[in-house]
């Protein structure tokens, strides 16, 4: 008998499989492999090919925009948003709008174009994060942003248009949608019991272990209960902390670790898929607070969605997320591998 | 400059590209064309490959599975919900589940395995709309049911595994997260304004034209100001209507028209691309009222949703829905294929 479970932080149902669970090789994949490097506009010597650099780490000397980086943060040359200009809100009728402002800009994570997150090295991922951080803070600054995402489409199902490995960055002037709900929910959870809804999750998960797919001293990453796709990934700090960037600064290493490790797990369970993750954190003005815990959502690209999906705004997940947690956990990684 | 536009239902702000809006060759589209129909389950000779039609039209004496028919409604072989079973609602710590009960049905549109609903004659989809309305009543009167959801999948891309024109419906023990956001805050809108706010929408675009792509003496068709999606329509009953299934008889004759108009002009702009659409009607339990408005969401297929879409709950939409209202608009499609 499928099941219909409710995630207790969104309050959405999913329906889940739990007669005939989808495993790994039960799915349509597109292995993820980078091509020809030749016209890749991220290749070191390639930097005149992208907007000037906004930062950069690891340059030992020579100029702006030459090789010689770690990691280069770039404007997106195809903006979805404007960084000039005020918002310039208004009516229309019924309707209301704003100016499209808001920064949108690529981390480049590393000047090897066949590397992943997975394979770089530990150290060279927790710069990653750092650059991360280091750009949303910087963001933050900009009065008219409400919002700073991190997120990374990796591989051309998952909405990639470049095969270099890099990760995107969008400031924006509202709150999404998705991220008020979370906090807004857990919010009230809080109102009401005065604790924080993801930290009673993490602490049922530890006890009973079944959806855990592996952690270290500062995290822990799980298939969440109500996974809306096959081989979801929530990552989140054991420790309550409601923002990404206000982490102590050896969280990010530890971080690194965790990252990497997931991410090694999921590409031997599933063949190198195509993958989108995302970082949610608390909104700018809000960023310290008892109620709302940041996290990273990893979502492997296995099924479409369809107009079930679109109509109702619930999922229905071919892989129970206990079953999904087991394969993660099993997965063959090579020792050499993790660092 | 981009604009940010706020759908004023449900509150979703869309990043809407209006520089250099993409024109309907600008996306990378793949032709929806029926293959072999040699093993298509749902072509006439084939019944037995089906489960047991639990509704036909047009069969003139022969026995049940037979062919003969030219509308056929059989539960879906690789069902997600189950229609046997109690509900058993059960918490489990934090979370809270029950048995995946409902109905998962298909509609088998026509025995012409290589016809669409946009070419088959306006008399059979208006056979369609009927077939949808009887399996709506009848699952009605399951009381574990609170929504019965119409929706078709056209192409595989939109996440359909078989050509054979079909349809198919969930009936659900919960009311659907995004149809629950749609009836609240359409009640809202009436409880502050005693005017349906699907009324007033149609009212502000029929006076200024430029989103509608067609109408009739019964029906609207137009590009919602906050798409989604490029070439995202709405299709609407013009005069206030709260449920699908309670529509004067005549109206399904004229549905059947605006339907038929609106996917040939898609299928010309867009050269007959993968597409879903579902019908919104009011949750079981709540049919008439006078604040939700029931109607046809259609959305081309022509786009990836990537991570920030997945991290925010909010899209970037590289046409505006002006400039796809008129290509819909200009769109030329045959008098005699209007029959």
């Amino acid at each position: 008998m499928p099941e219909l479970r409710k995630d207790p932080i969104t309050g959405r149902w999913v329906i889940i499989s739990t007669d005939r669970g989808k495993r790994p090789m039960d799915f349509l994949r597109d292995e993820v492999v980078a091509g020809d490097p030749k016209n890749c506009p991220f290749c070191p010597g390639h930097e005149a090919k992208t907007a000037s650099e906004l930062l950069v780490y690891g340059r030992n000397g020579g100029g702006a925009n030459t090789p010689g980086w770690s990691i280069r943060v770039v404007p997106n040359k195809f903006p979805a948003l404007k960084i000039e200009g005020e918002l310039d809100r208004e009516g229309e009728g019924l309707f209301d709008k704003m100016n499209g402002v808001g920064a949108h800009e690529v981390i480049i994570e590393t000047p090897d174009h066949t590397s992943t997150m997975a394979t770089i090295p530990e150290r060279a991922l927790e710069d990653v994060l750092w650059a991360y951080r280091d750009r949303m803070l910087d963001l933050k600054n900009d009065k008219r942003f409400r919002y700073v995402l991190i997120f990374k489409n990796h591989g051309e199902s998952a909405g990639a248009t470049l095969d270099h490995p890099h990760s995107q960055l969008i400031a924006l002037p509202i709150v999404p949608r998705r991220v008020r709900e979370e906090v807004d929910s857990s919010w009230h959870y809080y109102d009401e019991k005065e604790r924080c809804i993801f930290c009673d999750i993490i602490r049922q998960e530890m006890d009973t272990g079944e959806r855990v797919v592996a952690e270290n001293d500062h995290f822990i990453t799980m298939t969440p209960y109500a996974s809306r796709f096959p081989f979801e990934m929530w990552l989140l700090p054991k420790v309550h902390g409601s923002s990404y960037e206000n982490n102590q600064s050896t969280m990010y290493a530890s971080l690194a670790r965790m990252l990497k490790d997931v991410l090694m797990r999921m590409d031997a369970a599933l063949d190198r898929p195509a993958y989108n993750f995302m970082i949610h954190t608390s909104p700018i003005g809000e960023e310290i607070n008892d109620h709302y815990h940041w996290h990273v959502e990893i979502i492997p690209k296995l099924t479409k969605v369809a107009g079930f999906e679109w109509g109702t705004g619930f999922y229905i997940n071919p892989t129970p997320p206990e079953e999904a947690a087991r394969f993660l956990r099993e997965a063959k990684i090579a020792a050499t591998a993790k660092k």
